[in-house]
């Protein structure tokens, strides 16, 4: 139980709170535990989202998918972990992507109505919980500002950024290569020459069928340059 | 007074709060109350977001510029409207925009301590403020799903409204054509074929240097055909 408590306290949703404390709210609190085996599937696209999920032991995948299907995002998260916090509230209140178990996983939830309670009861929960959407939120418009008309390299580590999250591992964009140098209006040639450039930095690896994101911190660097 | 009552019953922040309780609220909480003159400045790019600022009368114009300052985009409010809710909390508490008078304005603001002494008391304020940053939030992968290879009408309505707001008028991005036909990586005459679709369905207008949004709704109908 002392484990478990250490780690929630490295969610930015539990930012703040004294470990003391974060007992006496786990003992009161209604959550529920769940075990996973490896490779089941925890949260299917388009599902209700009636619970925050804590992500508190292994690993989970989430896997996005653009509207025509061709183009699929996954990412790899560790525990501690939060799966979509910012579609709880909102318009869309049903998860955006499929979330898989990748190892034997652990997951605290707690219900809607609870953790509403929560936030009003503590003030750091809701503190927090408005820095993670207001965060999230904040993607769009950064992404504006990175909006460059420079070089093949740079729109698409701006791209993938935009897409993606600081604290995933095992970042891989799946699609046909064509899907994507169509979609940035270049020549396969150019397309190819941006990824091998990235290829040699060893931010990226690539195939025909996907693109392996190395190092998104480089990547960054990259979009920034 | 009962006039600014029916006025910010309309703002999705005091959606479900019936009309006496927020005329108590008004009262005991310290709102503080400005006008601008036509022309005037409210908001400077980079300000710290301090207050919680609600545009109860006039009108507004919001400027954003991306980073090497080349495209420039520009949205009109009317009252009622809130400047930026999304930057009181997060990472980045600061404007992202300028903001200015379009004709003489009033603005109604509320200090961030107050605002969530606010939340914590009247528990519909603080799902309101989470719906209104989850909301926002979700715009990044939406604009995934719609993430298509296809034609460059598709591709530049995805953007504009990747980048722009659902209540938002007059909405103008200012730039040299070739910023944009060489970020999108197409010959001028194709992005020019674009634009003159988008116009004949009186969906835009342009000219040299900037690109008028007529009717955003219609835009999002190409987005997704």
């Amino acid at each position: 139980m002392y484990d478990m408590y250490e780690l929630l306290l490295q969610l930015p949703l539990f930012q703040g709170i004294n470990r003391a404390r974060l007992g006496e709210l786990i003992e009161k609190t209604k959550f529920h535990f769940l075990k996973y085996p490896s490779g089941s599937q925890l949260v299917k696209k388009g599902d209700h989202c009636t619970h925050l999920k804590f992500l508190i032991s292994g690993k989970i995948r989430t896997e996005l998918s653009n509207m025509n299907g061709k183009i699929h995002i996954s990412e790899e998260f560790d525990a501690p972990n939060v799966i979509a916090p910012n579609f709880l509230f909102g318009a869309v209140t049903s998860y955006p992507y499929d979330v898989f178990a990748v190892e034997e996983t652990g997951i605290m939830q707690i219900d809607k109505p609870t953790f509403i309670n929560l936030m009003q009861s503590e003030e750091i929960f809701l503190l927090n919980m408005l820095n993670i959407t207001s965060n999230k939120s904040q993607k769009s418009l950064e992404s504006f500002s990175f909006f460059t008309s420079g070089d093949m390299k740079e729109k698409l580590a701006c791209w993938i950024l935009n897409f993606t999250n600081r604290k995933a591992n095992n970042i891989k964009i799946v699609c046909k290569q064509k899907e994507l140098y169509t979609f940035f209006g270049v020549q396969r040639s150019v397309f190819l020459y941006a990824l091998n450039e990235l290829k040699d930095m060893k931010i990226i690896d690539y195939d025909m069928r996907q693109i392996s994101v190395l190092d998104r911190y480089a990547l960054q660097q990259v979009s920034v340059s």
